[in-house]
């Protein structure tokens, strides 16, 4: 079909009279689907089932001669530590294993630093100003943890090897206020690219103005492959920190919320021996310690990384089909129409699609009237302010393969005629 | 037998050669035995085995419609706040519940008034000066967490009705620095004691010079009976400040840590509306949510309060034997002495022992060198300082009920060694 880009203004009146029509019969479906949110399908929580009996009566409920039932050990029992040093690619010794949120441990270290600082330095409330780089389109739980803060956020643009370092660079190296820069190096969301080996060794060689900068590293999609034969890899960063001899630059965020159940996973932190000592003054205060039977149940079931790999791989089957309709769909109905881009990502949980400037937030809006929600457009920059209107994050894994078609099909369509109506009027 | 007090110097003088001899056989024993923590027995964990059964592969996971294998559900799922509700005696919608940790609960909750003020007061990061009242002796943790935030702790004394409610009624309506009292209202930590009526109420009509002022009701004991038939009652306090036109003058926290697996429980925090508001407007930057099949755990196992005090009554059948040994043991053997005092306790998780002015220290060393663990002498008090050094913690839970005979026999005989020993160099 021809690019709209190159419709005169009569063929596009034309085309939006067609998808007019279209929409119409579409909205008096009546349909309710959501794509908003990057929330796993009972078909991927039934996956998991086996853990549900892994622990009974019967069991030995210890670790490493520690009662799982009962008070004590702060920091992980031993198996869960290794299991996830494992998952995480770091030494154990460097793992704090925490309750079922990797978001609250990303929270508790803003907060922190906010109100005791790091390593000796200022706490953050004692300054003015204190600011944060975030790769933009990101996620916006991240923005939404250093907004409840007061940090001001920087827009970073990401390309197609990872956030723009020349930029990351140059503003860290000369800006003492900048404190940290969220990250998703893996699949990352939404975009589902992963960051090139040189851009994880520019991140770990910055030298950055202020002594407690960090890079808060959200591999929250690490093992989440969509291809057994086509996966992205990534440079383990602490290591790389470490030998570029900036071992205390980088906190290390994961859980197995999409491994396992996400309302009941496991979550850690991984960083150098110095930022766990400081991390866990502040635990010893925080809690007597986290929900070690489920650690334990989380040990069982997997047993090692082989298992998570293999329970990966069942993910991976029912959501690569999801992925497989949404790029397909895009590609066949907008494909050769210039109103839209997107990248088909090898892993993680999304696809972003960047519309025509000032169409984003018109398009989630008319697939809200036909009963479709997506994410808020903005959603994926910080303060919700998409300087263009046009990122818009698409999550596949929700809806069945049916709903996901139908949903596509209204997502397309709206793309199009919100797309035609500006194309209109600028020609006018 | 004949008070030490009384006693003459050499009087005193062969009684302490006969302990010494005494204390020298029992240290040839080596015994290792713990009574620092209120930290459940085995037996204890036994009781709520059953929890691990009720949920399986075959189970329905739904609760109120929600899958509680999946993300959401911020505040905790509908039967789980019930329950909760319940146990704490408040309406369903003035509860949150959280993870397994009440500590963690009155630390985020420090922490965000630290950071964010109290409904919109100025957050006490800004402020030159934060004082607390610390009801004396108390819980070690509580004071831990407000030093951590650099909080001036105040000693409140504790008396048979609960704190001094003349002191902390001039100090809360005099002095705006004061932003909050730790309280554990039942059975309190250490001393075993239940708020009066009239202290409660004396709470609810407090005029706090501060309008971000909060009582921290932690009602970590609050269905932890040792008897059936002898049980303390005590005023429910958010109503109560509710009834006195305060009703956002308090937090109440609680949790199932000393009901059914003391890692692995569940905890919440009650509140006004008001309050309640503020929290979430933290909670959903924080966490996507909590463990929701946890929860379910509880649920499915308890049922309701019923179910709740029928498991109870089990743990008080363990508990009783073991603090009516401390108690008899205390009687037994220090009665007629004059150098200690304690109150017998009817709930809780401890048994508050005062020894002579300037003893304390030497005692718990002079069990350590025997091989009793206690916990550290001043652990009662705000920065570890007991001002006159005689306050002992003694946590029957954990040791057998043979080690813990033992154990008194020790610790009894150390205070007479020690008592003898101080009275002696006065008397000289």
């Amino acid at each position: 079909m021809k690019s709209y880009i190159d419709m005169t203004a009569a063929e596009l009146a034309a085309e939006k009279n067609k998808l007019e029509a279209e929409f119409a019969q579409i909205k008096a479906k009546n349909l309710k689907l959501d794509m908003s949110r990057g929330k796993p399908s009972a078909d991927q929580l039934d996956i998991s089932m086996g853990m549900m009996d892994v622990l009974s009566s019967s069991s030995d409920l210890k670790c490493d001669g520690v009662d799982c039932r009962n008070y004590g050990v702060l920091c992980g029992i031993t198996d869960a530590k290794a299991l996830l040093a494992d998952m995480i690619e770091v030494p154990v010794d460097n793992v704090i294993i925490y309750g079922n949120s990797s978001l609250n441990i990303m929270y508790d270290t803003v907060s922190r630093s906010y109100t005791h600082g790091v390593l000796g330095s200022t706490p953050w409330c004692k300054l003015d100003k204190v600011k944060f780089l975030c790769p933009v389109p990101g996620y916006d739980r991240h923005f939404a943890i250093t907004e409840f803060f007061g940090i001001e956020m920087i827009n970073i643009p990401m390309l197609e090897t990872g956030p723009d370092m020349d930029m990351v660079e140059e503003l860290v190296s000369s800006d003492p206020a900048i404190k940290g820069i969220w990250c998703v190096p893996k699949y990352s969301n939404p975009q589902g690219i992963t960051y090139s080996d040189e851009t994880v060794l520019r991140f770990a060689n910055l030298k950055p103005a202020a002594e407690d900068f960090r890079i808060y590293w959200d591999n929250a999609y690490g093992v989440h492959h969509l291809y057994e034969d086509d996966q992205d890899y990534l440079i383990e960063i602490l290591d790389a920190c470490t030998k570029a001899g900036n071992p205390d630059m980088v906190y290390k965020f994961c859980s197995t919320s999409k491994i396992s159940f996400p309302g009941s996973g496991v979550a850690a932190i991984a960083a150098s021996t110095a930022n766990i000592e400081e991390i866990k003054k502040q635990l010893t205060i925080q809690t007597i310690g986290h929900d070690k039977l489920n650690q334990l149940r989380h040990v069982r079931f997997y047993g090692d990384m082989d298992g998570v790999v293999k329970y990966m791989k069942k993910h991976a089957d029912i959501l690569r089909p999801k992925f497989e309709i949404v790029c397909d769909t895009l590609e066949n109905k907008l494909g050769s129409l210039e109103i839209g881009k997107w990248i088909k990502p090898k892993g993680g949980y999304f696809v972003s699609f960047d519309s025509l400037p000032g169409c984003a937030k018109a398009i989630v809006a008319k697939c809200k009237e036909a009963g479709i929600t997506l994410t808020n457009a903005g959603a994926t920059y910080p303060y919700g302010k998409d300087p263009k209107d046009s990122n818009i994050r698409i999550a596949p894994s929700f809806p069945t393969t049916d709903e996901l078609k139908m949903a596509m099909q209204v997502f397309t369509l709206c793309v199009k005629l919100v797309s035609a109506e500006k194309l209109l009027v600028e020609k006018a």
